[in-house]
């Protein structure tokens, strides 16, 4: 496998020549891009630059449409069901989620489900929008069927992921986390890298461990069977049920509270139709927000400072790996593989802008060219 | 190890008497009661007449307050914090959940945060009181740290179960699981069994996989080091993180809105301090409550229809395992763990009701005795 270093400002200036070339607004595009930068800024590689060929192949079938109007269909002082007519993930799911803020800060909580909507990033981005306003937030969202439930064999459920944050000191709590052991963006990494997968992540087609990447996408995207294991991987013994519980909740405030598509129809039939949760909750709802920052700040702080395992230099909190990434990728830029530039150069061509801008005469110089269209 | 099988009712009638002779009234009694039955009911054998002891010693050390009257501290049209005042748990969980659903019926939520309380028998009860009235109901309790924070060796966290209930048909959605990998009181019952415990489940003193549940459990009480892993096992790659994460989002809404005790303080200087969280929220918010049962039922039945793995003769949905053993306990008994009925005959003897009119000359046939107290 091999990396190139960008700065994110060059990566920035791409996507937003990329997408309003498109046909996307400057504020629009300015959506997008934010939403896919903080990704690799955060040191989330799946879903960063390496998503932007989903959205340049969702765009190129159809299913994401560019002009689409998002329409609030069911309304109440706490909540909202959105129908996004499929619209981009991002551009739903940032009104959505200013909408649930809204609702907070008037009446105390918003929830917002959505449907018929596209891959809309990472969840994160929209937790962290309520948590950036002093607020607890959620987000979720469910993805093309790809967790296999306890002692099944076929995708059923999407890596589901579910994402809070929640303001704290010296950094906020931000936990982001697919209810699948990993996301199928793991796996299309390790399949770009032509490395076998850890034991414990995925099935193949009969249900039985496997650690072949290219033949567990292959049968995902041919629904052949086979797919990635719930946290707590394919036994009760180790949990199982719990991971698929979660991805369960999941789709329970994405598909179910807005009456979308379940993950098992995401993504057939020439449209996408994802579903997502937005929920944003005032902590005045509790109490003094100030005195409850200052209680979790002090627990988080603990829990950093409780001793460490055997060969373990330190415990961290969730939210602090994330403000490392941060200022490393500002000082340092940004690692993207080679053929997640390729899919880039790509997209530039479809678009029609000039790549060699941005990237130069780009030569891999690994030649484990990806094929894929996962 | 041997078990005894008692009838439901017999049971029933034991608990009532031993808790209204110890001072609850008859409706508190049953109340507690029905919370430790249903557990028994639903197949936890970790959380019914296991646990009595706790509540045995929970009253005689004094960190249960027989007459304590639980208190709302602070409150808004959709939330409150409660300050339970060491009351029993399970009396001021339903008290909480039903000033919750009485919120979530007026205003479409309601989230209830509750500190100062005990143990409050199984998170499923209370989320499941909202179902039962065609609500979706939440609940989660902190506990005495168990949880070994990922690269951690000290417990930090409790077990933080959360649990989620939902109308749905044939029967409902009824999730309930720990955070980590299983609860302390599954390692309570391999280690009465005197049976070595599953790799992958808990860590010894300096934070290494252990399989010797006294030692493991010695060293909890000891506040030695070790404990449980969080769901997801020991390292980021097979998602310790998301275990401890999620453990986290319980302990935020149970002690963090609260401002109670985290669990890392909880069972320590005499008191509990023990937390819960409990939140209604009514459909109604969303669309046609029927509808949205019906769209949600469809989906558990595909998940139950789809595929299954070789070997795998069936996919459970999360609560049908449990209409199942409800059926068998009620037909044919309960089984009980004949160091569970020693613990009872104690408790019996400790509050002065004829043990043997329920448990005869009970003998156990298996002479490993439990001796500590977990």
């Amino acid at each position: 496998m091999g990396y190139k270093i960008y700065p994110v400002d060059l990566l920035e200036k791409f996507c937003l020549e990329a997408f309003t070339k498109i046909g996307f607004s400057q504020e629009e595009s300015q959506t997008i891009t934010d939403v896919l930068l903080l990704s690799d800024k955060y040191g989330i590689e799946s879903h960063g630059m390496q998503r932007l060929v989903r959205y340049h192949k969702g765009i190129e079938k159809g299913l994401i449409k560019i002009d689409a109007k998002p329409e609030v269909v069911f309304e109440t002082p706490i909540s909202a069901v959105i129908d996004a007519h499929a619209a981009m993930g991002q551009l739903v799911g940032k009104q959505a989620m200013e909408l649930a803020i809204e609702k907070a800060k008037k009446s105390g909580v918003g929830m917002v489900s959505v449907r018929n909507s596209n891959h809309y990033g990472i969840a994160g981005y929209y937790a962290k929008m309520a948590c950036d306003q002093g607020l607890i937030g959620f987000s979720a969202t469910n993805s093309e069927a790809i967790m296999v439930p306890t002692y099944g064999r076929l995708a059923m459920i999407g890596s589901n992921p579910i994402a809070m944050a929640a303001p704290a000191k010296p950094y906020p709590f931000f936990f982001d986390a697919s209810t699948t052991v990993v996301t199928r963006g793991k796996l299309e990494i390790y399949n770009k890298m032509g490395k076998p997968l850890p034991e414990g992540w995925a099935l193949n087609k009969d249900g039985k461990d496997s650690t072949d990447a290219p033949d567990v996408l292959k049968n995902i995207v041919a629904k052949n069977g086979g797919g990635i294991m719930p946290l707590g991987g394919s036994s009760e013994i180790s949990g199982s049920h719990k991971g698929y519980g979660y991805g369960m909740i999941c789709e329970f405030f994405c598909s179910i509270l807005s009456q979308g598509l379940t993950s098992n129809y995401v993504n057939q039939g020439g449209q996408s139709g994802t579903c997502h949760s937005f929920v944003a909750i005032n902590p005045n709802c509790f109490g003094n927000p100030d005195d409850i920052e200052k209680h979790f700040s002090k627990f988080l702080q603990e829990l950093r400072d409780s001793p460490k395992a055997e060969g373990q230099p330190r415990i961290y909190t969730h939210g602090e790996k994330e403000v490392a990434a941060v200022a490393d990728r500002l000082a340092h830029g940004v690692p993207v593989n080679e053929n997640t530039v390729k899919e880039m150069i790509e997209f530039a061509k479809f678009v029609g802008i000039d790549y060699k801008e941005y990237f130069g005469d780009f030569v891999a110089e690994n030649s484990n060219m990806f094929s894929g269209n996962y």
